[in-house]
């Protein structure tokens, strides 16, 4: 008897540069089964060791223009002069089939995402203070000082909008914050919004 | 350096008789820390071991009376001729020192909880059937059929309320269930609706 069909949910993850974002989508995969992962369209060239397919689909200029204006990006930027997109069809393949799909995209494309899915949960994930954010990017070394700068002003600007987000995560210590945002993705999937019920033996509407 | 202020969340748990409601929020309170248990305002007698101001506080009718008629209960009934309350001060006073309250109430209850505190975390617990939901109630052995005909045909029209609750937990199995509904409370403690934030170097709107 099947009692319970569930739509998965979609995830939203933004921080600012320097929050570390990127491991902690990276272990909260690992942790949690049942995610899945969205690989986005872009026109900027592979780099060594890339793969097409699986790190993204590496598309020409007029084919993601051609995505674009029919309305296959559920979300798309245009970041130094290369373009980015998720398709909205393996995307809500997905969902449809229960799975819930975490996105790791910036403020601007979580705006997007929320406006055409009102539905999505989303999760900000913040250091614990700005100097920090700041030691984080300087350890990097990567970066020139100019970038630096350029990455914490920009910081400044995504923080202002964590109040749009459903969740907040500090993430002081990695292990601690895997466990919250894992913690947010299974409190959601007994969300009832994403929930139909079938009891064989009592009429439970929809 | 206070970061983060958080005030309480309303948690109101609901489900039909035969559920496991008691067993699963008495576990529930053992496991998660900082959990506020509010106590009811009622006018019927104390029986054999409850104390006042613990299980209940024991008032007339005329003290209840007067509480309702200047709003101090956040939701009341009245079960068998007698009246219950959640008294809004307690649960109030909990809510602004950041301590969540979990309240084990009706689905009528729950409506009038929603309306005044929108804000409300809402679960409703379920068993795995009716059928099932039907030999708890016959194990229990206490209740008379005519008991147990009516306590069923109010489990029915109580689960058809569930999709006004934000969260569903299944109680197939006592631990299990007492896990999930430890998830969405601590899930719940990170919804930034609750938060604020005082970031020392940077500006961060409410």
């Amino acid at each position: 008897m099947e009692l319970i069909k569930r739509r998965g949910a979609l995830i939203v993850v933004s921080a600012p540069s320097g929050a570390g974002k990127t491991t902690l989508c990276h272990e909260v995969r690992q942790r949690v089964p049942g995610l899945f992962y969205s690989v986005s369209h872009t026109t900027r060239a592979p780099r060594p060791g890339e793969v097409n397919g699986t790190d993204f689909h590496f598309v020409t200029e007029a084919e993601f223009l051609a995505m674009r204006d029919r309305d296959a990006f559920a979300e798309w930027a245009s970041v130094h002069d290369h373009y980015y997109g998720t398709p909205v069809q393996a995307l809500e393949g997905a969902l449809s089939r229960g799975l819930d799909v975490l996105l790791d995209i910036d403020t601007h494309g979580a705006r997007q995402l929320r406006q055409r899915y009102p539905e999505a949960v989303s999760i900000f994930i913040m250091a614990p203070s700005m100097k920090e954010l700041e030691a984080r990017l300087r350890e990097r070394n990567s970066d020139a000082p100019m970038e630096i700068a350029r990455r914490l002003a920009r910081a400044r600007e995504e923080i202002a909008a964590w109040r749009q987000y459903d969740y907040l995560v500090i993430n002081r210590d990695v292990k601690e914050a895997v466990d919250q945002l894992a913690t947010v993705i299974e409190a959601e999937r007994w969300h009832t919004s994403r929930l139909t019920l079938t009891f064989p033996d009592v009429e439970v509407p929809e």
